[in-house]
């Protein structure tokens, strides 16, 4: 996962470390990711065309976080520049995972794998994965196998 | 506002800080407080007989924050057990004002006031505060005038 | 405090609304705020030539809130693009004050004062405001009074 | 993982779930379980006689999370009363693992597996896990091998 897989596009998103950001220890909080994460995930939708706020009030749908694996290799620090490059790595009727690295510059600070599901709002019951959004991923990665495309 | 007015009666909220709840100057940081007022508000709701959770999903009114001063004394710190003791110091038609003070043993750390309006779930429009939220205010803080009982 | 005091000069700080920001009442959290004033006040200091950071490192002192004043007018929202308009309201050897606005686009939403002691790191005593610090405000809001300027 | 192994002894801790925990999509937010599950391992550590605030202090030694793997089935929701059920499925030189249930009463919400290695503060340089730390874990899993007791 360390490697963006070279036939894959990635998405950027740099944000700075907030001192908030940060624990006792003088380093970001392991929670402190999740924050990261979903901002690039969200952004990785808007830049390839899916405006996830909408797609929550128009189509009423919700994408929860299934599973997560994350590995902290270097910690980051307050004022820290930091890129999250984000990947679709795996999308299909069940779920679409969201593959990061966290980089300073060319340091690798911590990988991970969000898996998100997708549900119904409001009653929160799971359904397919739509069209539009496995259609977000490259499509080496797509399965449509069992998606309603309409 | 720092000492509880006696003829008030207050509710004890207990935490422990946790290791999150610092950032690097090796404190809690002061945003973490709101979190630990927020606790201490429901819980005084609670032993007062108004369940929070229900006061939304039943009555379909919220109680959004419209007010907050706070002012930090001394640091919390890492695995301190802290008392928030919390008093209803205003309560009428428009708003309900909790304060409260943040102790650790006999040290003030933080005193704060949060002033909450009502209003109708889901639009958010401003309404007036319920009876049931007003009964739970200590008499010589009630003010009923304009509010409907029914 | 609404409206930026004209003879002062403002920073602006913009922000996306995370879906972490938000709570079950479908709005930003009030604590939330805190964050992006954080966020704000780093942003003035290095635009107007301090490194928060180093401050910290190099000269081994804190500037810990003691003071904070909000008022909420109207909620930001998730994937909201707001504006931190903030500035300098006082700064004096005793603290420094920081009043901000937070807007999306011509809509006040919040606005706040944040007032920041000084202390000596790392056993976090009071000490007087360095004149590095005071001469980040306005020169009609500075008071260098007892300020050590070597 | 979801079931706790019968022959490790496992500690509870109790926590209720705050409106700040929770995200607009009605359901406590993916990245707040980092939050409680640090919470049950310092309680955990504690109940079984090491005080981590004391360990960082006096043995200048730190805990960072390496690594993290959590699968959420089903959403906590504001107010409720949840329970994790940690045990140490790992305990060696390198490492030690908490494993973790998050429950609502006999419901399986949340499970993870959080890995930690030591450091030397302030430097933040790895080094072996204390006999300390080691000597919490059921013997079962504990493994002293290259591990300095003294």
């Amino acid at each position: 996962m360390t490697q963006i897989p070279t036939e894959l596009s990635a998405s950027v998103y740099r944000v700075r470390v907030g001192y908030v950001d940060t624990d006792q220890g003088g380093v970001v909080h392991h929670g402190t990711y999740f924050r990261y994460l979903e901002h690039a995930r969200v952004e990785l939708m808007r830049e390839r065309g899916l405006d996830y706020k909408r797609f929550e009030l128009d189509d009423k749908l919700g994408l929860p976080v299934v599973d997560a694996s994350i590995q902290y290799r270097q910690p980051a620090r307050f004022d820290d520049l930091i890129e999250i490059k984000t990947w679709i790595a795996v999308a299909n009727r069940a779920k679409v995972r969201f593959d990061s690295v966290v980089m300073r510059r060319d340091v690798l600070l911590t990988q991970a794998a969000i898996t998100l599901a997708c549900i119904r709002l409001p009653e929160g019951k799971i359904c397919s994965m739509p069209a539009s959004m496995i259609a977000l991923a490259d499509a080496s990665v797509r399965n449509l196998r069992g998606v309603r495309t309409t």
